[in-house]
């Protein structure tokens, strides 16, 4: 699929065109031709040879050379006709502009299968059915049926806007507009027969107009695609700012609703959003304003944030928000500090600097601090707090002058600048390379996401993923064959001995607890019939010695024969009981949409009641595993505490990147690969369970 | 205390005043003369019998008659005796603008401290000093050196805004002009010295031309004085709106170096505020947003709201935020949908209710599902989309239209728009009580708040203080007289028995377990010295028969003997060992200036690294109590789970209740009071442990 023909025609073919500029097939002929499209413009319509003032054709045979692109606004029963007429003129894009698809399921959803055929059959790009289109503002390409550009036009710009949603697309051009928001692109998907959100983003990594895109979406039938468009995004240095609904039960029942798309769990988008780089946001406004920061300065290189004010108050409030984002708050160097001072008595000059209102009367002491803290190294990123001086009267030259004296010094680290400011000034201070709030804590915001942005290891190496193995055990394995299965692969289980009856219990007690003092055992049944071993009397924990030990193995050798006689029983397991600091859980599976995901989380009875997972794309970096295990709490349980010493995360780190790293060999084959609990302790990072099923 | 002089002063003294308008002591008198304050002024000033076309006099003593209100302006070392002038002049309120007082420390807190003795001793109401002053719009009075006046002036209205910071205030007062938001009253309190934020707003408690108040604080000095106000403005109906500055520890820390405010424990303050129907917000614009939402629309009645929309992407986003927000999306009733569809064939009529795209052709629709969710009873509030049709030409009518018909068919229910819509239909929409918001998550916030606020209860009767028992036992109480002052209270113990040596540790087994099977007991010294008993030797837990008990009692006498030879040993605690749902730990502590505070959170190893708590103002009520165990997952432990039956959460929040009740009646005697764990079950609440301290 090229997308030149689609975001870049030369030439345009409108079918269902109409005289009367009102109606839906009219529009897009009046945008064009209004707007100033410099391209050709054939409008098709069989009852009249003139469209609003250009030549029209009963039909596209009839163009006398190839249109690039058509924009088709005809019933949805004459769509399919048409779209076949345009792939015989050869046409190499289409715009379905005509609803009455696949959403509203039936014979619509079979329509819309047969347009994906033509459009393949026909090499031709289709965009829709059901959506409202696309604009190129540069190029003033208005291929859509939205009377918002009537309205008026965004400067054109650097940011693209893609949305599956046509209304919510609408909705952010005319924010857009009204913010001051340049853009090159605006992309709406609808029903996404072959086009989708993650297609156009791949397709505007390549536009030299765009630097930043904004997307919109309810789900997606292919999850690695949008994977890997997002990924492509971030390797090229476009951010991508990503609203997905459907986060909550509710907005999930409502987008299905709407576009009949299965938003699926957040927390499989969430680990997107986080493995890609990708920056989210939770309402339009913020979308707006992190796109808009993205496409104005370049994002701070680390988290350490100077805050000047004029307000010790607002100040406040900045570094409580600040600290709850995760951004630093170094202090002034001493040097600068007491040079600070010595102008100004009463400031303070930890971080936030409060120049007091003193700055009122005296400019000189903001530029002051603001240069010195730029100059000083110890920022990445100066947010300042100006209140109301930047619609004050004679204000405006002074605040330019400081703008510029901070960005002469240090060109490369992020300024904002929160207040009352007048449009003039704000566009004067967008030009600077500085961002401009009216809510002091939205520069720590923005600060905050391109901070992360920018930390995004783009050159982390995913761990490869390996061959799957040669000769691979297959189908359900039981408990001893899958830790054996985890061991060859380097995860490593419990010490335990896996032994065929009773009888061999002593020898299994004194094999395994030659080396330890105070040992305590488990035993366990083995079976591949059983996955709820202890329901059937098939667990015993706790045992002291070789006697118990003995004692236990016997009476579930005879309570599961009794309680589960059909289950195949294959010996037992006896292993040792370790004293784990943290029992963490380990899951993958392979999704047909989103390739192998891996959940990682806390293990235990208590958060059975309040699960609190992560999912990882497999497979994945010591990084990002790091990222989830902190987010989780994990990290934290390791540390030194109460007297026992800190744990090095490592081994479990390397652990979960080798557990996805087996898991993604084995690609579709995984049914079920799941340590649950993986003890980690003092020394050791140790499967103490396993369950292990592959396709064969 | 009275503040009619402060805010409705009908003569002013300004001393300091300058004839310069520029200089400190020149803007008050400026303001006060060019916008229109309509009572006397008096500028005193030793030099110049003419301040700004106004009689000037050498001092106050030979001002003709008594000045209601001075304002203050001279230098630090001046305005002691410019206030002992006030009060020897008959005046009743001073507001001292000057700074250099306690903010600066040493001999600055030594004249401030000065102030207030010339204050108490002469009956005046003294604001500041370091502060910004006062206005009342609706009277005119700019009693402050601030010149955001001059920039222009909000309109009068029903909303004051009370603020510790300066600069703080006076940004909100230009946010307030900018948009748009009435206001009554402005006040700045600065230092404090002995007018606070919560005085303040207890004096427009009774202020009939408050309706809301908008509060910023970093600390207070006199917690209870804060508890009081906001009670008294929830109970007459007046939403706070408040910002507590110094949530995280680098805002903490900016506090302190800015007003020296000690920001407190965040947990102490949000227990003020839910425990007063205070509604917090945590930014400027949120503050100002619920504010001007409270002041346009009454609270809606519960917490059911529909959401209408022509866009379902934007629809599904507010049902996000709505179902995080805790509000409910019950669906529209049949007939309604039933209705609906008719009109508008492809519209989901679920909640949110998308009347989709075609809304734009044919308005009515909109009308139409709007009007009749408002007229089914199934929602308290109803919040519509309507992306930019409120800037396109021609739609302003038929919104105005639209607001009017859900006003008269519901006039009860809230009501926001959210889309962009020009100014001017912003205000006609306001004027209709209609709340506007270009963000569609924003009209959830403002219900979700709203709700919540007209949720508290203000007739939930707290506990009634207790008279403090007669014969209190004092000191520090060991374990076991702990339980029994607890029990004595209403808050039962575990079984247990208290035997003074091992020897009759069969007993006490035989007492115990006549009623229990497979008992087990916790064997602990008794010891008013030893806080941690298991450090020594002190405890042994999972005794299964008499036997292992008296082992066991004879093994703790000798090691605690051996390892705290200078610890009382007061006998021994038998108790059985109970198998709890969930460990819950109380705590209470008389704080000095916020009175008796509990803390519940829950019990456990895993919660230290982790710690979950809530406080509690006591003493409190069986509401409240739920909810903060609901919030801390609490309530959630107790459902059915894992085949285990609901625990019934009664008996738990009753003992919460009377906790709160005895701490609160041991007042400021109290030094310890703490149970962990409380063990919560099935048919038991139960302290098993007690640690009493109490004053004589």
């Amino acid at each position: 699929m090229t997308f030149q023909s689609l975001l870049h025609p030369k030439s345009i073919a409108i079918i269902g065109a109409s005289q009367n500029p009102q109606k839906v097939g009219g529009v897009p002929v009046r945008l064009l031709t209004e707007l100033g499209y410099a391209g050709e413009i054939f409008p098709i319509n069989p009852g009249s040879t003139e469209v609003q003032g250009h030549r029209a054709y009963a039909s596209l045979a009839e163009v006398p050379k190839s249109p690039e692109l058509a924009i088709i606004v005809v019933p949805a029963v004459a769509v399919e006709s048409a779209l076949r007429d345009a792939v015989d003129a050869g046409v190499r894009a289409a715009i379905v502009l005509s609803s009455g698809f696949a959403e509203v399921g039936g014979e619509g959803a079979a329509m819309q299968q047969r347009l994906i055929d033509i459009a393949r059959d026909g090499g031709l790009t289709l965009l829709g059915p059901n959506c409202l289109g696309v604009m190129n503002l540069s190029e003033k390409l208005f291929a859509t049926f939205s009377p918002a550009p009537l309205a008026g036009l965004p400067k054109p710009g650097s940011v693209a806007i893609v949305s599956q949603s046509g209304a919510f697309g609408a909705y952010a051009y005319s924010l857009a507009r009204a913010g001051g928001l340049g853009l090159s692109h605006w992309v709406t998907t609808g029903n996404e027969a072959t086009t989708s959100v993650a297609d156009v983003i791949e397709a505007l990594v390549d536009d030299p107009d765009t630097k930043v895109i904004l997307a919109y979406i309810e789900g997606t039938r292919d999850g690695c695609a949008l994977q890997r468009a997002l990924l492509r995004a971030r390797v090229a240095n476009k951010p991508v700012v990503l609203t997905k609904v459907g986060r909550t039960e509710a907005g999930a029942r409502a987008a299905m609703s709407h576009t009949a798309s299965l938003s699926g769990e957040d927390n499989v988008y969430q680990a997107v959003i986080d493995d890609t780089g990708t920056v989210r946001a939770d309402t339009v406004e913020q979308m707006f304003r992190l796109g808009q920061a993205f496409s104005l300065c370049t994002p701070p290189r680390g988290k350490r944030l100077g805050i000047i004010t004029i307000s010790g108050g607002v100040g406040t409030l900045m570094a409580d928000a600040a600290s709850e984002a995760g951004l630093e708050l170094p202090p002034l160097p001493t040097e600068t500090s007491r040079a600070l001072l010595e102008r100004v008595p009463f400031c303070s000059t930890a971080n936030p600097v409060d120049v007091t209102g003193q700055a009122a009367s005296d400019f000189s002491i903001l530029d002051f601090a603001a240069v010195e803290a730029a100059v000083s190294g110890s920022y990445d990123a100066l947010a300042l707090f100006i209140a109301a001086a930047g619609a004050a009267p004679g204000y405006a030259p002074k605040i330019i002058n400081l703008v510029r004296m901070v960005r002469d010094a240090a060109p490369d680290i992020g300024l904002a600048l929160s207040g009352i400011v007048t449009p003039e000034l704000r566009r004067e201070l967008h030009a600077l390379g500085c961002l401009v709030f009216e809510e002091p804590t939205h520069a720590i915001e923005a600060f905050a996401q391109m901070s992360q942005w920018q930390a995004y290891g783009v050159t982390d190496e995913v761990t490869a993923v390996q061959a799957v193995p040669q000769s691979l055990p297959t189908g359900l394995l039981n408990e001893v064959e899958g830790l054996a299965f985890l061991s060859s692969h380097g995860i490593s289980a419990v010490p335990h001995r896996h032994i065929s009856s009773s009888s061999a219990a002593a020898d299994a007690w004194h094999e395994l607890s030659s080396n330890l003092s105070n040992m305590q055992a488990v035993l366990k049944i083995v079976s591949r019939d059983l996955l709820h071993k202890s329901d059937v009397g098939g667990v015993r924990i706790g045992l002291r010695d070789e006697v118990e030990l003995r004692e236990a193995a016997v009476a579930i050798e005879s309570t599961v024969a009794q309680q589960a006689p059909a289950a195949r029983r294959e010996g037992l397991l006896v292993a040792v009981k370790l004293n784990p600091r943290v029992e963490v859980m380990l899951g993958a599976r392979h999704d047909p949409s989103f390739g192998t995901l891996v959940v990682v989380g806390l293990g235990g009875v208590a958060v059975e009641l309040e699960p609190r997972t992560s999912v990882l794309i497999a497979p994945t970096t010591p990084q990002r595993v790091r990222d989830r295990l902190d987010a989780l709490g994990i990290l934290n349980r390791l540390k030194a505490w109460r007297g026992q010493p800190e744990i090095d995360a490592q081994p479990l780190i390397d652990t979960v990147v080798r557990f996805a790293a087996l898991a993604a060999a084995l690609g579709p084959r995984l049914r079920t690969l799941e340590i649950n609990p993986l003890m980690v302790g003092n020394s050791f990072v140790a499967a103490a369970d396993a369950v292990v099923e592959i396709a064969s």
